[in-house]
């Protein structure tokens, strides 16, 4: 494995090998002194030409933890500005003896051209709709933690999938594992066809809770829920916020996750995100060992 | 100690016993090789929603200089833009393994909000107008080197009494102690009432200066000083500035603090601050000694 | 040696000096650890007053590969903006024990005066029109290493000469190291006389190229090339943009160098960038050697 894109060519053994090293990951993370050196000297590279705090600082803390070198290139503040384009950039960083690039884009496909600009590893931290495989890799990691193995359990993913990446790299990962994957939510903000992986889409909310082992609630970008043929934040909570009542359909102690940040009291009952259902700081913990398990079999060749 | 929010509860004894940590961490500092590797493998954030270079790289260099990882956390760029509660984003990067954070906010409390959020150490680098402990620590330790113990020492303080966390804390810990702490503004730039620490309050300057064993001068902020009842820049340079002259009113050899960032020729003549009685950058190096004090005190739990 | 401003007093000794440690440094860039403990301990601040990614990159990743702590100040977040002067954020950050300061300002001068502000060490990263002396060690370096010893090759450079730092210490730098350096660009962009270290200087783009060992393209700042007297992007590409039949006007395989960020299509064919005869990912694998070298020589004191 030399880049993290998306999940195409995966085999459950490489989730299976990944997943070994990133519960490795865990027991360092676990010492006062939460840190090796096995990427001493090796350089990682944040790209975000779009921003997001929370997923470049995972990344960052992760190879720091592995003891690498790490810069960090906004788009924000950067060259583009100039007029430099986006491989320039990147070249540049990559003469600079970057070993592997985390590239966050709006635009799909932009960690894909990465790998032909450049020889390092690329990771995809987050490009456009298209995928986010690293949250798929902890959400995964985070649920088969919690309820075991995932082959035939019903995992609900509620919110705006017609423009997550989440739900995308989701269904496309729990899928490969074995998972009955449900998507659902307002139908303006479900996908028109396919191209989920299999995953079942709906919008009648008790259908993909009902029996779930399991229920992800996704973002509202509110900027996507107030305009047009879209549900207004209050149809929205009426309708598809996760409630304490409404999570009493799935199995009991279902867990609840939420790939944050949450808009608390939108997408769910804030008091359930406090609660012992509740996954949201479990995979955030669990995205620090899941990313450096990636970045370890990305830049020490482990063959998985 | 697990945290350092202000001085309620602190005794002389804590004091001397962190001024003895921050004395060793001076001889680090002297070295050509000015690291430890005390905090190894620990992970300090800074999480500033109100912007503040200085501090900020003060607190960072000294936790590298301890050997500690560093992230930062600016409110600006957050997810907080996102509608993330600071609670969550103080939890998330607790979950990425942060063992202490350095937190500023413009509100007042919300480093005390922090410690029922998170398990870590909290660092209060200053909450509102409220409290910015460690500048108070610095500015007495470097009092305590330049005139020896504070017990009855006369301390002028001079500026916007009002808005001043830095005239708050100073209050605090220079009254616990033993100084003779006096307060000194523009009338609309003091305290209507009580609350600071027993500290003299007065509009008129040569009061506070006449046998000073010390003069600090408190930054402007220029947007406070031009409207409405407040005085003009000019009046306050004509009453309030600190000169020659003016100094001559204190003890000879007086020193002359200020924590800065300075506007030259407003809190005091410019010249002054380049002076043999001028202890800013002592201040400024004394920072670095004493907030790595602070972080080897929270974090090895040194019982001071 | 103990800052690194210009060129002036400098011999081709030390330039010799100096590419002797940058070469060792390749060897270091090439381990695939990439990284030596000589600056352990010791801590590198990029100041910059102008934004510049590339370069503060550049600078900060040659520090950290040499062991050294790094801060970074950018004038745009800053207590600039609270009214600091220059001087003071310089002193109050060598107080916090920066041993190096690397500084870019828009303004000519600074890190001249930098110098007697702070003991410390002082690298200037550009200063208005004034120098950028690393980025031409690196082109000098560059050169040296594709077509040997610069005495008595014809070297030309092509743009927006008047405003270009980058120019004038090529042309000192150059001039030093005995090669012939020519300066072609829109009569508007050239400058008015002399001042250029000897470097002829003419708006006839052919007998600038006729023969060289080598070119360079300048970077134009698309907001001068627009207005008033000066050339329209078009008008500039039609008479001065380096094209493959243009290069032909060159020695057989002289190589092309640009500072970057490149405007392709603009200052030179976007395929000969790519193309065998660009170095232009050469000068910046080379910049990190260089700036590695540069720090040992300022920090470690080698005579040079």
């Amino acid at each position: 494995m030399r880049h993290l894109l998306d999940f195409s060519g995966w085999t459950r053994a490489r989730v299976d090998e990944l997943f070994q090293t990133a519960r490795a990951m865990q027991g360092v993370l676990a010492r006062p002194i939460k840190q090796v050196p096995a990427l001493k000297g090796r350089t990682v590279a944040t790209v975000f030409f779009e921003p997001s705090t929370r997923t470049r600082i995972s990344f960052e803390l992760a190879a720091k933890r592995l003891g690498a070198d790490v810069v960090s290139f906004s788009g924000a503040t950067s060259s583009l500005k100039k007029g430099e384009s986006i491989k320039d950039t990147l070249q540049t960083l990559a003469a600079y003896g970057v070993d592997a690039f985390v590239i966050r884009s709006a635009a799909a496909g932009v960690p894909h051209q990465a790998t032909r600009w450049v020889e390092a590893s690329v990771i995809n931290a987050g490009d456009g709709r298209r995928a986010h495989p690293t949250q798929a890799l902890l959400d995964a990691f985070t649920l088969q933690e919690a309820i075991g193995p995932l082959k035939g359990k019903k995992i609900a993913i509620v919110g705006d999938i017609l423009h997550s990446r989440v739900a995308r790299s989701n269904a496309e990962l729990l899928g490969l594992l074995g998972a009955e994957v449900w998507l659902v939510g307002p139908p303006p903000l479900l996908p028109r066809r396919g191209g989920f992986f299999g995953a079942r889409v709906t919008a009648e909310l008790k259908e993909a809770l009902k029996g779930a082992d399991a229920v992800m609630a996704l973002r509202i970008q509110k900027e996507r829920v107030s305009g047009g043929r879209l549900p207004s934040e209050e149809d929205y909570r009426a309708r598809y916020q996760i409630t304490e009542a409404r999570l009493a359909l799935a199995k009991p102690d279902a867990p609840l996750l939420h790939p944050g940040p949450m808009n608390r009291d939108v997408e769910l009952e804030g008091a359930l995100a406090d609660g012992p259902r509740s996954l949201v700081l479990r995979q955030v913990e669990n995205g620090q060992a899941v990313r450096m398990a990636v970045l370890y079999h990305l830049l020490l060749g482990r063959a998985a």
